[in-house]
């Protein structure tokens, strides 16, 4: 018996998308869903209460982060994340392969995971052109794990596939994932190949050492990842390998191009078995979330929302809006005139962009808020679209106003 | 008919302290209270919600800071403070005096109004030792008002005793300011005098351009501000000479020495009409504020509360102490065991400490909160004790624990 559970409602006609129920020790998410990432045990600047007032239905916690600050000992002590932070919905957390892969090479190359993202401190990241082993930085990469050096203080780590799950089953989320190997997107075959294989092995170690913990077991599902890269070949060898495993889910890893996204969705989400709940690991804008939702993603997490907040972007049904432009400073309308959250319903743009010029805390968090809940509200809206016929009608109207 | 009326339920025995109400367009601020301090028309890290929910009646505004951004005509077409920063409780705004002054030779002098406070970027501050007009560095006096060049951008800029008031009208508090230089303690006998005849005609000014203006008049009260310096002829003699002008109450300014204030509250408020309510300007430690009650003052503002916090320090009932401290890491009890704020009631100091380790936005507002419920519960506890005639009760057990 799985510590989750996913029920089907309705799927997308003629596509692979579908409309669940994902059951959780703390909870229901209804699928589609966007979750919240919560790095270190906070989505930044908000409170559990403004997360819980969102709609937002879960968060996505970084093991890697939390392992180096506070520990997983003291988390562990503290009776589990959803106690050390206050949180009683579903948590996820990942694995820490990305983080740790990116403190390689590619830590000073600052690109993310989709071309168009923009670089913080979430993801101390990423991969530089060429990609070679070799030259990692921080990271080194063997058959049992990796030995990384930590970003805080230069001290030297090491994750294996059962370090990870340990770490995991002490940080107590609702759902963990196998330890996997995130690459470059510009990796080349044989290099892409190495590392899925790998990844591999570790998915079965990373089961095993879960399938050995009873107590973890009854309240934790675990995901395995599948990998590839862009290509194709690894995409379906990934997903039919990681199938045959018992995963209570999968998630969708590794560096994408845009154009390669929606191959690689449709590909490995018509191979992995059809009644596991998927997850697609750090990708959502409004174009992904739409892609992904299509092609069968049920649940989704990604910095993106609370990060160009923070910077005073804000999304609007015309498409992302920076705070600062001149023209906010007298405008007394909301962020977006359609939006009903607490910070279009209570302030204005004008309110917005003062706090952001004057360097205000408050700035960070109401636009925190207001792009959480249009990103939230957007996959609710497919969710709503799938369940009456009409996601493609959806689709085509928020596109015919939103300029990506 | 004045915007504001206080009215005074009962009074500490033998003592110049008293419980009353202060009521306001926006509200009753029942007294002794304390006001949070809202600089750019936002309680740092702090939500309306929040402030509302932590028992504060009401804030202080600063109308320096508000004048240059985003200036007084922005915040008047958003409807006034209110409506811009969506607050419906009582706020008061200072008269700018404070901050003008501080840009002077003092500016870079990083000394605030009580020796033991700390400075930050709400008082872009204060006095040196050797107090020198001629060495002013920002800011120049002259009788009609002070020429002073903006901390933000280097540009120049007046107020006069009838453009501070008219900045606040605009801004629409419920309680304004008069006019008023605020000196450094190290003043000299003649300075001090010489400002504080300049502050009384001053006075005299605000009070006919607040007088001038009925529909502002309908809706806002002004009190004038006691000047002096650490010179008890002074203060006698001011707060004799703005007694006799109709201000609806009082505020106290300069800065202090902690030996000084007391000999000056216990002076200037056996002077001033006890009609009138009284507001002690900048400053509200724990002892200050005991001893601000129990010598007449009605309403205090301090940014201390909210300061410490974003560094870390909260206040516990045996003193201040530091998140930071390597205790708290693995502390799974509340900041405060007896604290029953949102924060101690919700969050360990394992988490709080966590967020402060790792720089998270929401370590600020966790410590806001506490900061703010703790000083604003002592004060409402010196209501209550006044009323059940156990003021020196509360405040020696207060004072049995708490290690100041």
């Amino acid at each position: 018996m799985s510590a989750i559970r996913f029920e089907i409602q309705k799927q997308l006609k003629g596509k692979l998308g579908r409309v669940g129920k994902l059951h959780t020790e703390h909870g229901v998410i209804e699928t589609p869903a966007f979750l919240a990432v919560g790095t270190k045990a906070t989505v930044k600047a908000l409170t559990p209460e403004h997360i819980a007032s969102l709609g937002i239905q879960g968060i996505l916690a970084n093991t890697y982060h939390l392992y180096l600050e506070p520990g997983e000992d003291i988390v562990q002590s503290a009776g589990g994340l959803h106690s050390f932070m206050h949180y009683d919905q579903p948590i996820m957390t990942d694995s820490g392969g990305f983080q740790v892969f990116s403190l390689g090479e590619a830590y000073e190359g600052k690109i993310s995971k989709l071309a168009h993202d923009e670089v913080d401190d979430d993801h101390p990241t990423i991969y530089s052109k060429n990609f070679s082993l070799q030259q990692a930085r921080l990271a080194r990469i063997d058959e049992e794990g990796v030995t990384f050096t930590s970003h805080l203080d230069g001290s030297t780590h090491r994750f294996t596939a059962e370090r990870s799950i340990e770490i995991q089953h002490k940080l107590g989320a609702d759902i963990i994932v196998a330890f996997d190997e995130c690459t470059s997107p510009q990796a080349p075959h044989d290099y892409q190949k190495e590392a899925m294989e790998r990844t591999h092995r570790w998915a079965k170690r990373s089961l095993a050492a879960h399938r050995q913990n009873i107590e973890a077991q009854k309240k934790q599902g675990i995901y395995g990842v599948v990998q590839g890269g862009r290509y194709q070949d690894l995409r379906k060898e990934s997903a039919m390998f990681l199938s045959d495993l018992l995963f209570d889910g999968y998630g969708i890893g590794g560096s994408f191009t845009k154009k390669d996204l929606d191959a690689a969705l449709e590909l490995v989400n018509s191979i992995l078995p059809s009644e596991k709940p998927r997850h697609l690991l750090g990708i959502g804008e409004p174009k992904d979330l739409f892609d992904g939702v299509e092609r069968g993603i049920d649940t989704f997490d990604c910095v993106m929302p609370t990060r160009i907040a923070r910077t005073g972007q804000v999304y609007t049904r015309s498409g992302k809006q920076n705070v600062l432009n001149a023209s906010y400073a007298r405008d007394f309308s909301p962020l977006d005139e359609d939006c009903n959250c607490y910070t279009c319903t209570h302030f204005t743009r004008a309110y917005v962009a003062h706090l952001f010029r004057s360097r205000e805390m408050l700035g960070a968090t109401l636009a925190s808020i207001h792009n959480l809940h249009f990103i939230t509200s957007l996959v609710s809206g497919m969710r709503e679209a799938i369940l009456n016929d009409s996601f493609e009608n959806y689709k085509d109207s928020f596109f015919a106003r939103y300029n990506a």
